[in-house]
């Protein structure tokens, strides 16, 4: 079941930005459970105290209009009484991994933010679901796209919502850059590239460990390529080439270190995208036949530096992850409302990732459908 | 006949900077048949007077130590007489496409300059050849390989050089970032980026007609990125992954508009280029894994800005144009000298591009030596 085209720019509109295709329909998911009092706020579950939860999901909270959080999940006892006296947690809202189910029965928790390791994001994800509550699961969604499908299938049959923490949806400069390239305001857009990369030690924890760590650097720091290129574009691709390289095959043996891709839009784009743990990247641009965008950085924690013809973009500064929880939030207390990043568009970047390697491995591009 | 990588190293190291491979040794050609005299000034003919003849080829002859223009052929007699009276040239020494066969006789003049659409390097840079001179062609250096390899083969036959017109191997900041990459100051080379392109509007006279535009925007325009991922990797490609598309195909229905590439490298790097005449780009990154060149604008006429992790290169500067012809001038007069931009150079470019299209035809990358 799909929105058509100008429906869902229509529902986007009143955010303020168009949205994607291949973004399913927030009806799909059925309606939110909790009050649609517009005043109530949305009880958030922490699952997983690692850094990102820690320095930048916890401590943005406090400027989410629509939620605030309740409960911690964690397997680290002792780090969550601490973050939970920090944030006004009472101790019978810390749950471990064994014990999480019990949410079920505890009706402050409205959602369950998953941010641990890529590899565990299926199964945290489905048994939030399962416990009924909404959930936002970290990007990269998952380790397949299968096992994205059956977290999709999950909310659906819980009839819950699943966002994706696709942050920059919610950044004012990378909202600038989407809605220049939707107006044409550097006209027909051809060209857009993208560098998203970092330099991994060998002392990597769970990131290069098989089964922990997803793709690799593509689905940990080159999702923000793929994804900003489909954001720029403004719609899927169609069709995907995509290289990979193993000089580092000691280091990386169990996941992917440096790949580009080639990914052909409908509309005429061309994007490409390079990643890797063996450098430093952080930006993109887009080439439309009559201007550019530059963006460098174009999706760090802050720092954004986004021109347009070489002129600064002149934006009203945001909170992008008080914005992204809000924009769950909302959703949940208000039904009418479309999730911007739901599983859906989590879904279609790994499916991308997959047809990047696919590519690689023989050598040939790939016909892609989103929903394929 | 093919120098090992050391003993081009070697002789490129009498200059330096280190070649690359894919190009031929000066003894293929034989020796020069002008006096060694280290004193003596090599005379050029220049072919074609458009823009790059009056503009930069020309004025900074006057910058060369070892030759000086002393003919012009010419297709526009008026334009001819005027720039001849303009550098000291004798009227006798105008020549044009129909009589330009008798510059056999004319000792004085030592090598002809081809600054002509591409689609005519190929039979000009052969009369001359014939007519017993060394020939310095523009690059593209033709529209097929195989007009490539006859100009080479009529160097051979002729025993005369044969450069292509690659300044960038003689201005100061691309030098030294070759120097850079070479010398392993920002580790080992993983990705290199580049995007050159132009837009181009409809009158555009030779650019996009068949048979003189040679390729289109990828021979015009993406050969400088082409060019700069082989000298920044200091190899040449393994496979090459091309694509295209026709937006415009109204406008560039016999040449190509937009093409991405992927070049593999042996070593290791990958290279990705962008072209097209849709937008406008000069510009590449060399990402190592200790650190980064950033060049923009990379290879123009002027304003070179690179940095090498943020931090400006400090250059000695140079004058590209008299660099690149004194390179051909002292091979002439010295034949232990081997050319920095030879024929085989041009070809290899060639090769890449005709790969980068049997690539997008069929959709498979495509096993590359710039030698099969």
């Amino acid at each position: 079941m799909e929105l058509t085209r100008r429906q869902m720019i229509q529902a986007a509109g009143t955010l303020g930005v168009a949205t994607l295709t291949g973004v399913g329909p927030r009806s799909a998911f059925g309606q939110g459970q909790s009050s649609g009092a517009p005043n109530k706020k949305v009880g958030w579950a922490i699952l997983g105290l690692g850094g990102y939860a820690l320095n930048q999901i916890l401590p943005n909270m406090k400027f989410c209009q629509h939620g605030a959080p309740v409960a911690l999940i964690s397997g680290s006892p002792d780090k969550a009484k601490a973050t939970a006296a920090a944030y006004g947690i009472k101790e019978s809202m810390i749950f471990n991994y064994d014990n999480m189910d019990r949410i079920k029965d505890v009706a402050e928790i409205d959602v369950v933010y998953v941010i641990t390791p890529p590899g565990t994001h299926r199964d945290f994800t489905i048994r939030a679901l399962q416990a009924g509550k909404h959930v936002c699961c970290e990007k990269p969604m998952a380790s397949s796209a299968k096992d994205c499908e059956a977290m999709i299938a999950a909310a659906k049959r819980a009839k819950r919502l699943l966002q994706i923490g696709y942050r920059c949806h919610f950044e004012p400069n990378n909202l600038e850059a989407m809605r220049i390239c939707r107006a044409g305001e550097i006209g027909q857009i051809r060209t857009i590239r993208s560098d998203h990369a970092f330099t991994m030690g060998w002392d990597n924890g769970w990131h290069s460990k098989k089964g922990l760590g997803g793709f690799g650097a593509i689905s940990e720091i080159g999702i923000y390529s793929i994804n900003a290129l489909c954001y720029l574009a403004g719609e899927d691709p169609i069709e995907i080439f995509g290289t990979r390289d193993k000089v580092k095959a000691d280091r990386f043996k169990d996941v992917e270190d440096v790949n580009h891709f080639n990914l052909k839009f409908p509309g005429g784009a061309q994007g490409v995208g390079m990643t890797g743990y063996s450098w430093n990247a952080n930006n993109f641009r887009a080439y439309g036949d009559r201007g550019q965008i530059d963006a460098e950085p174009a999706t760090g924690y802050g720092g954004h530096n986004f021109r347009k013809n070489g002129q600064p973009f002149r934006v009203e500064p945001a909170n992008m992850w008080a914005l992204q929880m809000d924009d769950l939030s909302r959703a949940i207390l208000d039904s009418s409302r479309i999730l911007k990043t739901p599983g859906e568009m989590g879904l279609r970047d790994i499916r991308i990732i997959e047809a990047v390697l696919q590519s690689a491995d023989t050598g040939k591009s790939v016909r892609f459908s989103p929903t394929a």
